[in-house]
């Protein structure tokens, strides 16, 4: 890696708090000494933006081709960089419509993303909200940007973790209903998913000393069995099948307790069951500080994890917190650094 | 009500690590000018533990009679009084251990609590922990604490609500397996759930301009069904019947963002459906200072929300933060004062 690593970050909804955020989170200069920031996206969009949220100019250059993007990468300062892209039609953009130009080009912005990281100019992605009716709209298929970003990269397995002031979250099952994702609570899912996630642990950006734990699915874990039998009959088995392969985990913990303890450094990373479950626990703690960190990829991914915001696109009140997390999460892993408060 | 109030404090299972968190508590001083502190609980047991512990003698006096409360309480700079209650064999006696003496003894100490808070001689009730085993080796059935104060005052309903930093839960069910709490999501249930809940918030501790919040079942509330039809079928019909009749009730809000956005000062507090959906955003946002408060008794009680810790009992290791916050909450809510952070 160079001596500071290069961020990809698309534009999102041009109609959402995308660029808005985008422009803040350059401001502050986070980026500062730390990584160059390659955004990629419309150039008129962005002025717009700026002109209509009261907001300066934070790039400092804005190319068009990918042979300038090495010049850029040279200075060890960290530059932000606009790579131009003529996506969007200033004629016909609205601020908070749904539009198939939006959404088209939300999904160019990242597609270039992904080409320019795999073919070596960025070393991460980090991504603003997409809207999902926009993408219809525009007649991409795809449930979500994790889902865009496997496709476009030829990856089978994408995997979700939360981060949210150092406290790391896997999820078993995310989008099903609370009584799905108990029938989902059986010995064969809870042992595959502990091995695709304890596996996505191996690396820098964990502390592979601490154990990874496994939430309970009942309060206090079922307690023996008198409210809830899954930790008996599936979790404690899944367990205890991965310790006998080696694996260094723990649980189940009640979800009372288990997110606190991880925490407080008890656990290198919290399974957790069901969606809300960590869901919940993440955005309690520090709803503007909760990133989304996908694995599996052949990049590093971190994401914002709020929505484009389309009732205050435009009006220069979003906040950008957590796209600043994002972005220096993304240089925290890429620099190996494991996570903290 | 008097200039200041009187809180009453049971010592908890004596095994238990309430009588040092007790001691702790009071040692801060955190009483001082706000409230006369009445504990109830044996003298050569708190002598025992405080040497134990390597704690001083917070009590400026200690007392054997109800009529020496009365010159307690005079004294307008709150006052920390024992009132001895020979409950405890110091011969026998072990920490850590299950015994049916401790749990009498527990169990005493609040019964003498609600006589004298029921006689007025105290204000409201804060309680350390107690443990379900040491009761049933007493020969006293009842699940917990709040079940004791509920039978003992002749309250047919106590409900149970926490507090962490000023951001209020309720409850609808508590301790059902996950499966059987999202069964319990009814029209009925939910509605009944509403009503009750809401009228305990209609007194000085809740600020009624804001209205009272109702969390979502499923993940972002089942997206119009996509995962979970419970929202649609139970939740939304219930909080129209409550709002029909002129309570100022609102959602189903995701529970991702209910907690966050309650504790941000939009809701009074929050209807959590499922033990687990409340205790993981009291819990994770702050353990320690997570308390329990009863409504629905003839008085007001406060709890700490932790266990016995019959682990480290006696050895001076405890934290008494909770048990500070739950004597803090009381006289807040003795003062009409609502909670905030």
């Amino acid at each position: 890696m160079r001596a500071i690593p290069t961020l990809c970050v698309p534009m999102g909804d041009p109609a959402g708090i995308g660029p808005e955020i985008i422009l803040k989170a350059l401001s502050h200069g986070t980026h500062a000494g730390k990584a160059t920031v390659l955004v990629l996206g419309d150039r008129n969009l962005f002025e717009k933006t700026a002109s209509d949220c009261a907001l300066g100019n934070p790039f400092d250059a804005v190319i068009e081709h990918e042979d300038e993007i090495g010049i850029a990468r040279k200075d060890s300062q960290g530059k932000a960089v606009l790579y131009h892209m003529p996506l969007v039609d200033l004629a016909r953009f609205r601020y908070g419509t749904i539009d198939g130009m939006c959404g088209k080009a939300a999904y160019e912005a990242i597609a270039r993303a992904v080409s320019l990281t795999q073919a070596g100019y960025a070393d991460a992605i980090v991504t603003p909200p997409l809207h999902k009716e926009a993408l219809r709209a525009a007649h991409i298929d795809a449930i979500g940007h994790t889902e865009i970003l496997a496709q476009l990269s030829n990856s089978d397995r994408a995997v979700t973790m939360f981060e949210t002031l150092g406290l790391k979250i896997f999820f078993m099952t995310r989008h099903l209903s609370l009584r799905a994702a108990c029938d989902a609570v059986t010995e064969e899912r809870v042992y595959r998913s502990i091995k695709e996630c304890y596996a996505l642990t191996m690396n820098d950006a964990f502390d592979t000393n601490l154990p990874f734990v496994v939430a309970a699915l009942n309060p206090h874990g079922g307690e023996h069995g008198l409210f809830g039998d899954e930790e008996e009959r599936a979790i404690v088995p899944a367990i205890a099948r991965c310790r006998a392969e080696g694996l260094d985990v723990v649980g189940p913990v009640g979800a009372d307790s288990v997110f606190h303890l991880t925490r407080k450094g008890l656990y290198r990373a919290v399974l957790s069951l069901y969606h809300d479950q960590g869901h919940i626990a993440a955005k309690t703690l520090d709803f503007d500080r909760t990133i989304s960190i996908t694995w599996g990829l052949p990049f590093l991914r971190t994401s914002v994890d709020h929505g484009t915001a389309f009732d205050i696109a435009g009006r220069g009140i979003a906040s950008e917190i957590s796209m600043v997390e994002a972005m220096r999460v993304a240089v925290r892993y890429l620099a190996g650094a494991r996570g903290s408060v």
